[in-house]
């Protein structure tokens, strides 16, 4: 390592898991990029303000022919005209607006806090005593417990920018991933949290999940379990339950690979888009040494160059949480591990492109309940993005793939009802079972939610 | 009344609240209207085709330049428009495809069961004993009460269609939406159930919350209370509890003026877009009475006829949900009003138009938990129809209200961690309070839970 490295290294990192120390940083000022994942701004104002109009105006035709293919009046009337005219101004400069910063009815329109780079970055005031202060709490809360059912506590937490995405149908696969969350969350009793709003203006983008976790184990005390789950994370085994007894030692459960690790120093050897957090002092100095990586802006640029610089395969980009979590966890392996399951013996997160195209074989030969590759937990759709439109996958592929994963998970939901899908890909169902009147006898057999409770597997 | 009318009438009732006799029916044939929500087929399909190859066309630029806008690369090269032209084309064959009924990898892409005209369609087999079933159920399953924490158990049903959304915006608004039931039922102990599926072609669109509510009330016998709630309705407030003690004694709670409905035969003296059914036989026989003027095609035009014939200021359009409804309340009133509780001392559906400019006095004067005038515990986008084209007001107005909604409500969640939005309109919010290493004190004054349960009104 090249002293240049090694200087950038130890701004990152200090003995107590504290703060990142950028006193001695050179802070490049300007051009800082600051709004939600990855939009230029800056130099390239000019550029996108061009681009906007002509986006604007090609959108102009887009709407009026759309509303004339679902429209049920008379095209060509000069009102009809008229009327879709109007209506395309008034969608695109609502549109304009809800997608700007600005807030015309608002007069703080400005940041809240500006980063003063003389002062190491926190997710907040430091909080020493968390583990005491929630013990007396559920001591003098017995109306609110950490178990219920038998099973602790948890919470779900996902979210997605407030904004509408850049690809229309990111929007729409948004609202199936939720539902799809929902399901399953009614299935097992968890509880969630769909965020859509900046809590920290520095820790944007995948860094946001920082804050979130850390605002939700301060305010949720009766929570055990923090689950962080990507929005582009789709449930696909619905009967597969978390076995948390299996962690009872420990404060962190991520999926990942122990040589890919630990040998190797991969980039990916952990995934961030599914992870659970225990609710305790352990985990809040977690994140409290994790942020400091995150601030945008050079912080984070240079974050990136050390995380490039160390872990095997990193292209080179801005830090992410799940590099600087990874090198993180390796520089200070003896002050965190022994409290981290690294955990691959069920996709907690499953990588798409190897699952997606084997479902009709997993129908065919396994069943719900083994949370596996013969039929995975989680299917998430990393490097797929259909909210932006920088994908690292074909936009075909993707929108194909989760389609297929929904549907596949659907149907384990459906079956109670007495419904399947017709195929992974299309909309349509079919009854897989005659409509009766005595509805009840199925539901002892089906509901998930009985299986589940009482520790039996599920046939499909 | 003509003779004319008196026919149609008599086609639809019957004394006992059976099915509808179509015996006599002439049906049309041909030209009836399949798939999701007032899509025209058949003659307008031409027409369709080519406006579909011209909003093709527009899309390729309008993707084109929204990437140039986001993108960060040069915009020019001739590499980069090929990639552009390549993600173009397989967005929208993807959403071509997607759009379509028929599924290329399923060979049966027919509709699932043909109506036949001499026959009364019925949601499913007749039961007659669901109270009997339903009390021996619950008395063999204890460990899965129709009761928790000493509330009755409810569940939240809600859904849209399996498609993306004409108006792309309107995905992003069914996002928002369930984000905000969420909150809500995540407050409340109230579970969700998010539907995508057509569980009955005849009876799709407004018509499809019969057989999906019918099902869920077989499926789980567990539940108390079925919630309907339209998609394009919000909770605003979220400290605000339904009374359900008040209708110990009625099956069916739905938000109206009695005498709209009985003085006035008013098409809107009730509202189906937020009501609650009781699981029970009552309810079963309800369905199963209100369901027949829905069938799709002949059926539900001449069914709209009678509607517009008998109730007043009903336009003229095929049968909808909800005047059938009150057409059949006041047709057989002596069997099913006694049961019926008619709502209006608070909001269970609150008409937009009134409430959204009201929202910052409403800050300014009164509190969460009132749920009526002062503060609405639902606020209803009645007309704006985000998710397709032809709504009765302008997409300006209407998106800026609902994001106004949107915000008033997350206002109440985010309290809690220290938060709230700068203004109704925009996506920012701003700290209303320091952030602290003591974070219980705060939670035990704010969490709405804790007042809910406690029974005390939460001051805003």
């Amino acid at each position: 390592m090249g002293q240049d490295n090694f200087t950038r290294q130890k701004r990152f990192l200090t003995g107590g898991g504290g703060g990142l120390p950028i006193n001695n940083y050179d802070a490049a000022g300007g051009g800082r990029n600051r709004g939600f994942p990855g939009m230029p701004r800056g130099r390239q104002m000019h550029k996108r303000f061009n681009n906007m109009k002509i986006t604007i105006l090609c959108g102009f035709v887009t709407i009026l022919v759309l509303r004339g293919t679902i429209g049920v009046g008379n095209l060509g009337s000069s009102e009809e005209e008229a009327v879709n005219q109007h209506l395309i101004e008034e969608t695109n400069r609502i549109l304009a607006e809800i997608r700007s910063d600005s807030d015309p009815t608002d007069p703080d329109g400005a940041a809240e806090t500006e980063l003063n780079p003389n002062v190491t970055y926190t997710l907040g005031p430091k909080i020493s005593d968390w583990d005491q202060q929630r013990k007396v709490w559920l001591s003098e809360n017995p109306g609110f417990p950490n178990f219920a059912n038998g099973k602790a506590l948890i919470l779900l937490v996902t979210g997605s920018p407030p904004k509408p995405c850049d690809n229309p149908i990111g929007d729409h696969y948004l609202l199936k991933a939720i539902k799809n969350k929902i399901d399953y969350c009614r299935l097992h009793g968890i509880e969630i949290v769909y965020n859509m709003a900046h809590l920290d203006k520095e820790l944007a983008g995948y860094w946001a999940k920082l804050p979130l976790i850390r605002m939700l184990m301060l305010s949720h005390p009766e929570l055990e379990w923090i689950w962080w789950m990507d929005s582009d994370a789709f449930f696909t085994d619905m009967v597969f339950e978390i076995p948390l007894s299996k962690y009872d030692n420990y404060n962190l459960v991520i999926h990942g690979y122990p040589d890919l690790l630990f040998q190797q120093k991969s980039w990916i050897a952990l995934n961030t888009g599914s992870f659970l957090f225990r609710n305790c002092q352990w985990s809040l100095d977690l994140l409290d040494a994790w942020a400091p990586m995150g601030p945008k802006g050079p912080i984070r640029d240079e974050a990136g160059k050390v995380l490039t610089a160390n872990l095997k395969g990193r292209p080179a980009f801005e830090a992410d949480d799940q590099s600087a979590l990874i090198y993180l966890l390796l520089s200070q392996k003896d002050q965190w591990m022994d409290k981290v399951f690294v955990e691959n013996q069920y996709y907690l997160h499953g990588y798409w492109a190897g699952l997606v195209d084997r479902y009709e074989e997993m129908m065919e030969k396994y069943h719900p309940g083994l949370g596996d590759e013969r039929w995975p937990f989680v299917t998430h759709f990393v490097g797929c993005k259909p909210c932006g439109s920088y994908g690292d996958y074909s936009v075909d592929r993707c929108l194909r793939s989760m389609q297929r994963a929904f549907n596949f998970a659907d149907n384990q939901v459906l079956k109670l009802y007495g419904y399947r899908h017709r195929g992974l890909l299309g909309p349509n169902i079919k009854r897989i079972r005659d409509d009766t009147t005595t509805p009840l006898e199925i539901v002892d057999q089906l509901d998930i939610r009985r299986s589940v409770n009482g520790k039996t597997e599920s046939k499909s």
